[in-house]
């Protein structure tokens, strides 16, 4: 998670239920954007497109688009970044959008859930995606509104990851153009739930990863990059969970909103969101089994040295029980008075040791490695 | 939860189910206040509104309120204290509270719940509130009764919580003041669920800062510490879980308490008391596992002390084998006769004890921290 | 749990399926009485009563009870004792109470349940009681018969507890009195539900010593109270469990047995068996850690007497490494002509001694307590 | 659990899934018997009876079965054995048995369900039973089909079990033979779920008698009891579990296989099925916990060692040190020059060792007992 | 798991979710095979049936195959690999199916589902199979379409799983040849839950293995095959548990894809899924354990070693003592004088080493394994 990249050492662990801040004793509708605010200014695209092609706009401002008619049967806009009241005010206007729609656009710590309300349908989801520089996962919310003839989506910054679906929809035959609102609608909620994927397989892969070092160098870092792999687990968890549920929503729906066609997708897209649910427990279950084989490790490793130690000490004794022999008093030893015997005693001891070293060696009972 | 401050040590630690004391052998129905005296005497503050505008007033004694009649549409009579049982004896008979829901305002150990009767709606909740001077949380009792033009709040003490929504209607322009009594008491519901949030986000920092301490310094005070944190988080869960089905009830109840526009607020709450929920569910999570990671760091902080000892103890080793060698008796040792030879040899176990020394600095066994 | 209460020494511990010894190869009906025979013989007790009054009569015998014809529209009868089927067969036959009812009544090792019959309601409920010289739990079972005009109430001895409601139905304004045979049968629940809080209280303080206690002395017997104490929360947790889902059906049930007023407060016992539950839980939380924290503080202190204990140690090395300098043979050693040299050396010996013992004693490491 | 008692090492700890090994291509509801053959020869007995009396019969070959021809109202055909298709052919044929059916009743590793056919009602359920001479369970399959005027119920050895149903059918007033087959199937019931609680109460006695034994002598062999006993205790369940659900399909199916007035009489079978399940379950967290408590009991006996041996380590430092001392080459040195003195000091040395060793007896150091 | 077989390391561990890396893109209902290619080109084979005969045929090529006009009244189409689009596009082409379902049959990472379109119902399902050479879990899709008159399978590669079923058909008398479509799909359902016994059977056998092998002889290698094993239950697991809901929802689908008399084998197969799951559920609790024996196991024996070299150590202790007695410097000590003094006080070493020695063994002290 890196909802708040750099400020607080905490935060940078946890992404913080940040709603609360702004909006205690703020009544409910007002705009306010609740959230990290990720891009410098909003950024409007609009496509307008029917059956038989598309054409592509992009506004700098809000009176600009004020202007603005649509010449085609179906219109999409996509925001990037929701910081400026005026512009979301202004939508909300043009579509007639309830103000609670507006502020839950804007509040971008939302929860994933459907909405029907009487003209649209408002579906706000958790886009989850991996950070390839440092492999750490970024939430945002993505805000959909589907109307008859037109779909709004709000993004916190802008990805690209729309970008596919305009390329179909600029081609010369494109299914989405022809089925309009309902079928781009679902063509989002499908690039959505694949992003899920990657985030999973990222979260496989590091769990792997951190399995191996687990039993090879455990290491209170270590620990961290545990929890935070968990924490990130339970993210995507908290983002595909309720879509699963919604899903079965929009298609159960009996209000109009998709057409019969389109929701044979939707379970197609629902399928999807339970594949990534169970992968994501397979996960979890490796990660909760982490904590143990860490925290055993580390305590073996210590054994281990224990053992080294007694082991190398060991070493010491029988040539410190010859030196006591040879210090005994007795009026005839053996050696004793041969000028060479101080030398055959040290040779002894020498002997004893490295026979003893062999013996442990042999036994592997001197290696640090276990 | 500091609900019996001071008197017992053990009660410091854990709320008790003090309902029984009092109650064993009293008929359901009486009006004994039970639970613990929070605030010196009750205080009544009532403010009647209207689309048009507000008054606000104040009672010291039941006289004068017995006095009083309302001249706006709707009443909003906040009670903080409740352990004068003739004031509530009051209350109760001016709008016709059923003895049951008397009853339960007046224990104030209630769990979340609502009922509904014949001519009002009553909803109990759990308040949390996070002690800022000692970080404990505080859980009291709200008890709200919603009729068709009247909410009645009654308290344990005062916190001052509701000032923002008071502040709102004396605003020129106020959809509460406007919509009357069912969206006041949405409004008391969304300060309340807005608590929660500030109360999971204290104790998602308090488990960040006990899992730090819990791998730097463990000590049994932080066994305490993690256990307090647990039942907290099993606080707060208490107070929200009910809440969940609570919101859901108000929803789909067919009885006109809410207006359908209400509702609608009232699911935006219902969402957010599932966010509580999933937070506080990743804290859990978190605590559960800190029990492991206390209880092994404790053993590994002991193993690591043995550690430590038994490398020190290796230090006179050598040094003890070479007294014992030069202690050997033979007619020709070397440096037996020289004069410098004993300091030769001391030397030579100071050499040996210095080498081993940092060898085992280098290999990182002689710090105490793992 | 003391159900049995001397004989075997495992039985103690453990409450046996004891119906099985009696039943096995008995036919379904038969009125043999299953479980621990508590009481020396059955002593009846019988209240009746109307909004007018009440009467209270005992009865020696059968024989005696047989003659009696109630004057009032409401009976009670009080049984404590079940062993002496001839009684029970005659209560049977008077109030036509169903063969499987009279079975479950004197099989004693019911689970909680209520059963719907053409008169009659059939309700068998866990009575929890803590035996306050031991602190150990008794469990014993509770039937109720509901009929139009009668209560009837097995027990399997008498413990008092439903004084209170007698005392009360004796008073001259008497809500129970009033409103007959249900309301009497709600109050008998509410008094056991009561009961279930001071079990809870009991087990929460149990926990709270054990978890104090395994930190500071872990031992034996104390591994023994945990899981007694586990069990008696298991214990209740099988009364109540139950109680819960019965409530609900008391209240939803469409046969007229309970007056909609007398379900208002059923919901409200309802609402006590689930806090009891919540509270369980809470409890249950504790003891399960309480074993992990058990079993590793039996670890440490293990590991802390071998720190001790090298320690200690650890304080003859220098002295024994100064004997063997001094032992060395050569020609020139200091003090080794002088005739105080001896004790210089011993001197020398004490004080490395006593200055590392107060260095470790500083570092706390020569301490048995962690 | 002694399904196949001898073969293989393997196989005596966990029943195989034999089913496979017989089955696989062959096509379903062809006759063959899967599982192991437990009896000599299959066995029939047959009882015929109405409420005036009843007749039993034991058939030695199918022939000679082909001929009868029932003379009462109602028939009891009971089979032990069932390795011999064309026996069970000729039953199937006769009372019109499913294709299916017959499969069933021949692979006997099915797990317990209700399956209802035009004609009748197939039971399937495990029989479980405890051998005393070495306290394995064993788990067999009974069938029973239950039709207007039929029962047949078969089991794959004689173990008596029926024997007092047979007892009460000969008896002149019989509630089963009045009853009929409907009745008859619920006696049939009602013993094997009594024959559970014999199962549970045995395994809550292993599991006691291992805890005992984990905390005071714990040995490898320990641990392959307690695998074992968690196993027999999962069999129980899953013999259990899917009876609660099915004999509340019985009560509720709306086909009239069971009389109102035997459904009273199921529900009280119900009631057991489930205080089985609770039982079975409070096993299961007391040998759950086991684990725990056998491994730390091990890791805890060694450490107890390794404290003893470095204890007596330590007796022998005063006395080397001793020695040390008086090996100095001092000019002048107490006792040195006198004729007893190796003698006192040799005396000093076992005095040292002496009182250190007290002290170390005294600290409970020496004991290997913990 | 065997998707991958060779390329890179950590895949051979876990089957990754591939589908994302082909798809992300590209636009739902394209015909992209995602998936491993397990065979070198498609292989189609044909049966034509009716009650009265069955005809088998195989196609080279799709031309080949667009030339056939089916003479029976069913047909079954069985698939080997998928990888070449234009026969998959030319089999959707002549059945009529759905660009869904062609995507997801040509998508072989597919969860089991069923879905229903106009003129067939799409199943898929997960084929498990034991790879007998080295014991790893093959998991491949098997996708079926039934429509009316023709069953269409559609297998990744070529196992002969399918064998029996067309030699049943083959023979005189086939059951499934008479019932048609339907009842041929319930044969090859059959023949896949058949699979799971094995597989499950192979993991029961598995684990027992490791439980051995954590006690005897713990290493890294074996928390490897136990998270293999685990990772393999839950393959099974994800694979037979959408089975379970799978074959309820076609025994109870409206539509008439399924004969009632067909339903009832569904009912079979079901409950032979069920048993599965449950023995799934016994081999994983299993392996939950298996972790801490491992990791307590791994402990112990470094904790034996420890104390084995301790003993040992202790063996030197009277030997070294002996030598400082008499390496004391007096006027007076026995033996001093002797000329075999120094043999006798070696010998007097060597009989209290050995004498040590023999206890220590008795004791059972000095073995390796605990």
């Amino acid at each position: 998670m890196k909802e708040k990249p750099a400020k607080e050492k905490s935060s940078r662990k946890r992404p913080r239920l940040r709603r609360v801040d702004h909006k205690l004793g703020v009544p409910a509708g007002s705009l306010v954007h609740v959230g990290e605010v990720k891009t410098d200014r909003p950024r409007i695209s609009l496509i307008e497109f029917d059956a038989a092609g598309c054409d592509e706009r992009s506004f700098a401002s809000v009176a600009e688009a004020r202007e603005f008619k649509p010449t085609r049967q179906t219109v999409w806009l996509n925001v990037h970044g929701l910081h400026e009241p005026e512009v979301m005010a202004e939508i909300g206007r043009r579509f007639h959008l309830h103000p609670l729609t507006m502020e839950d656009i804007l509040n971008t710590t939302q929860r994933a859930k459907v909405d029907e309300f009487a003209s649209y349908l408002f579906i706000v989801l958790r886009l989850i995606d991996v950070d390839r520089s440092d492999g750490q996962l970024n939430s945002e919310q993505l805000s959909l509104v589907l109307g008859r003839d037109f779909v709004l989506s709000f993004q916190e910054q802008s990805r690209g990851i729309f970008e596919p679906i305009r390329e179909r929809m600029r081609a010369r035959q494109s299914p989405t153009r022809e089925r309009g609102a309902d079928h781009l609608a679902y063509a989002l909620l499908d690039v959505v739930v694949d992003r899920y994927f990657l985030a999973v397989d990222h979260l496989a892969e590091e769990a792997e990863a951190l399995e191996e070092e687990a039993m090879s160098s455990p290491s209170p870092a270590l620990l961290a990059r545990i929890n935070r792999c968990k924490r990130d687990t339970l993210t995507v968890r908290r983002a595909v969970w309720p879509l699963r549920e919604l899903l079965g929503t929009l298609q159960r729906s009996e209000r109009s909103s998709f057409s019969p066609e389109t929701r044979l997708y939707l379970r197609d897209v629902q399928d999807h969101a339970i594949h990534v649910l169970e992968s994501l427990d397979a996960v979890r279950d490796q990660l909760g089994d982490l904590l143990d084989i860490y925290l055993s490790s580390v305590s073996n490793r210590l054994n281990v040295e224990v053992r080294v130690l007694t082991v190398l000490s060991m070493l010491f004794m029988p040539a410190t029980l010859i030196a006591g022999i040879w210090g005994m008093n007795f009026v005839d030893m053996p050696l004793s008075g041969s000028r060479q015997g101080f030398w055959w005693v040290i040779a002894m001891m020498g002997l004893c040791a490295a026979s003893m070293g062999l013996l442990f060696w042999r036994r592997r009972l001197l290696t640090r490695e276990e």
